[in-house]
């Protein structure tokens, strides 16, 4: 079970690696100073991790917390998972191999190659290359990583929250936080527990956890929209949906249009470039989605920035 | 003079407006991490400040220390003094008018409309604009502002210093800042005196501050390259000419590919999406144009993020 004497085990393994991981700022605003009616806002500017989204911390421990064979490490991810792995890989020296399916842009597998991951094209979808990375990792013996259904990843994604908490003194009232297959979401809510409110954010077209809370479990569900780049899993991780039903408040869907103007906010007025699945939590602030009480504290985590800067032109 | 007093009161006046300017995070990594042989490199984000540059400290602090009549507040300024005196203007409920060269882009122009701003296109060059501007001020009796060359606009410059001293629990042992008409530099050195190196960096096309020291006293130097939008004031300032024989160690040139690689690397590796103004901190550890000792702390102020993201992809 992750809970937060796993996450704290979690921040003393990875603390191992401070040339590596970092320490992102916190920034806080006045809630006025953005035009909300609340005390503060807080932005983890999360999307300054190195690889450019919090998956660093979930994969490095991954790599950190198991024997790595001279076989390596594997994972099947066109996205901010795959960078993630291929940079701790890296760092620590070891093998990496990503599998992709063929619709990944070819930007992305050069990405994946300068960090010195060997790239394996294959299958039309994702579930091909996923079962292609599965069936390669029982003839190499390779270590699987997991983009989030792993505890170590999940752990290490919680150590985000951990860091928030020191940084600010205290935790905030509520944090928001966009889903995708979970694995930030149960981090952070485990770390959180009932100290704070946990809010999941979703796009209307890729609602995984808003599909599994209303069946009762994780289902499968059609992914599409803006932020389907990272938060496009077509369903919700094992471990995440457990943490979730203990303390994750609510879950709100919110529309691409306004996923895309809170991201285009972000960068004019904030000057903060990130990708569309980092801006669901202004988005839930300025569509009153998510409406705070005057004296609260809302944070938002700005998750990744792996996208092409031209569109916010 | 402007000294470490003046600082300390700019601060305090500018502490009564939470809602307009922002704390800025200061980001700490090992030199290591960023392939640097020192011990610690600190990034000051001052581009996340309102206005998307450090201008906001000095132009809101020239308008809260001064009368400001019914005419409003006036400057002569295409680029982000424009932006900021605009932006203090509009929290303030004052009125502005801002003189722009007929060369001044019109995303730019909008930009100052956006806030509130009448804008008043005139002249061939800057210089030209500047004049109408003197001109205009006396008809109207407004508040002039300048872009860098008064005492409030360095003292609010260094209010950055002082925040990034209180943030870091110490002062750096060398701060990297980049120098056009030298507000910056100006108020960060008033501000750490000698109990810090401050080097400045310019670009070989924009060597104000080179110019002087060569010659002994400010004069004029021909601007272009890929920093001019925001680093091209002709002459350095007075008051910071003042400071900057007493406090600044070493003023350096960097060549325009060194600034603009720099500038891609501070996307590509951190995902800080900065004008090449604040990428020449990073191009001098890079080029080695600044060699650190290796137990050396080096900060870097990004000073600004007024620029086309497009130029990123």
């Amino acid at each position: 079970m992750i809970d937060r004497a796993a996450i704290a085990a979690a921040r003393r393994q990875l603390a191992t690696q401070p040339d590596f991981l970092r320490t992102t700022p916190l920034m806080r605003l006045s809630g006025k100073s953005l035009g909300v009616d609340c005390a503060e806002v807080w932005l983890k500017l999360e999307h300054l991790q190195v690889g450019g989204s919090f998956k660093a911390r979930g994969m490095l421990y991954r790599l950190l917390a198991n024997p790595v064979p001279e076989s390596g490490v594997i994972i099947a991810s066109g996205g901010n998972a795959g960078i993630a792995v291929a940079a701790a890989a890296q760092a620590l020296g070891v093998r990496c191999e990503v599998f992709v399916p063929e619709v990944s842009p070819e930007a992305k597998r050069a990405r994946l190659r300068a960090l010195g991951a060997e790239v394996v094209v294959t299958g039309a979808a994702y579930s091909e290359a996923f079962e292609a990375c599965v069936a390669r990792q029982k003839t190499t013996g390779a270590l699987q990583a997991h983009a989030y259904d792993q505890p170590e990843v999940v752990a290490g994604a919680g150590t985000l929250a951990l860091e928030m908490e020191e940084q600010g003194g205290r935790l905030p009232d509520t944090v928001l936080v966009s889903v995708g297959g979970g694995g930030l979401i149960g981090g952070v809510a485990a770390w959180v527990e009932s100290r704070a409110h946990v809010v999941a954010l979703e796009p209307e077209r890729a609602p995984t956890l808003h599909a599994a809370r209303a069946a009762g479990q994780p289902v499968d569900v059609e992914v599409g929209g803006v932020a389907a780049d990272s938060l496009g899993a077509r369903r919700i991780g094992a471990i995440s949906w457990e943490v979730s039903q203990r303390h994750v408040h609510d879950a709100l869907l919110l529309p691409d249009d306004a996923i895309r103007a809170a991201q285009l906010w972000l960068w004019k007025e904030l000057k903060l470039a990130v990708e569309p699945a980092a801006a669901l939590g202004l988005a839930a602030l300025q569509t009153g989605a998510y409406k705070p009480q005057p004296q609260e504290t809302v944070a938002l985590i700005l998750c990744g920035a792996n996208f092409d800067p031209a569109s916010l032109a």
